[in-house]
């Protein structure tokens, strides 16, 4: 099994949908890509900074999925990243009413020799600059690099962004962010457009609408698991990132047929997340229940 | 081979798109669920209305692809249906510019003899007294019934509409329609509810994001054939309808798990039909065509 690093935050957010309101809760990037991870690695290994007012439950929790979280620093006198949001009817669209970025505006991760040894390494949504500095660390070429990214690095860091793109083997975003970053006006042309920027696969998350795997020849997609009823999207593209990087995990060799079955793990992760606030789903999460839902996500899928 | 028996418009359009308008051009629900099942059978026969101005051209297109059309209706002093439409840039909204019925305003078609030994019945997109007409005159209960409708027979004529879902097999409709009939609020709830109406699987079209089928307890879903560019969306839903009748048209046993294949040759057939202005890349299309996109898109799905 290959030892995945994931870069990330680890923060307190505060959810509101139409149905009802979430309260302070766990969240943050690296949580939901450790916590669906967790689910398919037992070696993995979250970076990140939080402050004096995390609490040790959390921290806890993380821990018994069995991640690694030496390497999350802690600033006894900072204060944790916090994230404010509400979503609309539409879950596509959503409003960031307050965002704190705390101990994360002096995040600078100093990678140790052990986690330079990690075979896998997810760059979770963060600051471009600081994925940057992760990848300045390490060995690039041997390492299977997963990038995870938003709009609001594209409106706001472009050319550090540019820079991280370039230097990543797979780039994970979704639909309308693959029209902005690429300029174009259809997924297919978006994909080709990205790859050309440097990574060797891209895949495309279309939330209810399934996800699409690209690289410079071959295609593939799936549906999304029909989910009865959604309580709150946050997190679902992280954990599908996570599922993503999990399954790769157990391979020795990775390549485009087995990313198919990484997008499958990806998407049937993502549809656990988002059936509660924030990470409650993913906490209590067994392995049974995820197999279950592979086989029946096959069952709905394979003819 | 079972015989398909397809009753439905006949009709001349014109679209006009963002980019380019199509000028007077054949149309008509039973024209491309016509076109598209003769790929798969050679046993169908269309019911329907046209008038004088009806050029034999069109008539002689449907013949060389093995249709029989000894049931087409020709009024020689009336005008054929005609149908104005406008695509905004958003493919999924159209507006109506334009509807003459002429003389589908008296249609009342009786079923010959020899179209009542048909197995496979599709009642295309038209009012549902005239659908009800037909299985008036039919062994409803021997054949397999699919039904094709739209928003605007549930704005107009809901109460023929439920008494045509009660008596059919299979209905065919899009996401926002099922929504629409059924007055829920999620695709599964809609589907529950539209089978409680009486029909024993219903599929439902999302266009670009693929299809769903539904019975009882299965369900099944695919994602579209990734089209580069679609030049005109005019007819796409009928395609798939007669793709969907045309595979199954084939097969002894007519059950939840063919029906899936069904759903994928539904699709695949439609994605040829949205490449070109009206049927233009239906009249052409070649077996060959079909079946090497049938093997690509299952390269595209399966894993």
């Amino acid at each position: 099994m290959k030892k995945i690093l994931i870069i990330g935050t680890v923060a307190y957010d505060e959810i509101e949908t139409t149905t009802g309101s979430s309260g302070k809760i766990l969240g943050g990037a690296a949580t939901y890509i450790g916590l669906s991870a967790s689910l398919l690695n037992s070696k993995s290994s979250i970076i990140s900074i939080v402050g004096g007012d995390f609490e040790y439950k959390n921290l806890k929790l993380l821990k018994l999925k069995g991640i690694n979280t030496d390497s999350i620093e802690i600033v006894p006198k900072g204060k944790t990243f916090y994230w404010k949001g509400k979503y609309h009817k539409d879950w596509n669209k959503r409003d960031t009413l307050n965002t704190q970025l705390n101990v994360l505006a002096d995040f600078n991760p100093a990678i140790s020799e052990e986690n330079k040894k990690a075979e896998i390494i997810v760059l979770g949504n963060l600051h471009p600059e600081i994925q940057n500095t992760v990848l300045d660390q390490v060995n690039v070429s041997e390492k299977c690099i997963i990038l995870d990214t938003m709009n609001f690095w594209m409106d706001n860091a472009l050319p550090e962004l540019m820079k991280v793109i370039k230097r990543v083997d797979i780039i994970i975003i979704n639909d309308e962010e693959a029209l902005q970053l690429s300029k174009k006006d259809t997924l297919f042309a978006a994909a080709n457009e990205i790859l050309s920027f440097g990574p060797k696969q891209i895949v495309i998350k279309k939330g209810e609408h399934g996800a699409m795997l690209f690289d410079e020849s071959q295609f593939f997609t799936v549906p999304a698991f029909p989910v009865k009823k959604v309580i709150d999207p946050t997190g679902a593209g992280d954990t599908f990132a996570g599922g993503f990087a999990g399954y790769l995990s157990q391979l020795d060799n990775i390549n485009f047929e087995v990313m198919k079955l990484a997008v499958v793990h990806g998407t049937v992760m993502a549809s656990f997340c988002v059936e509660g606030f924030g990470t409650s789903v993913m906490e209590s999460l067994e392995k049974e229940t995820t197999n279950n839902r592979l086989k029946e996500f096959k069952n709905f899928t394979r003819y």
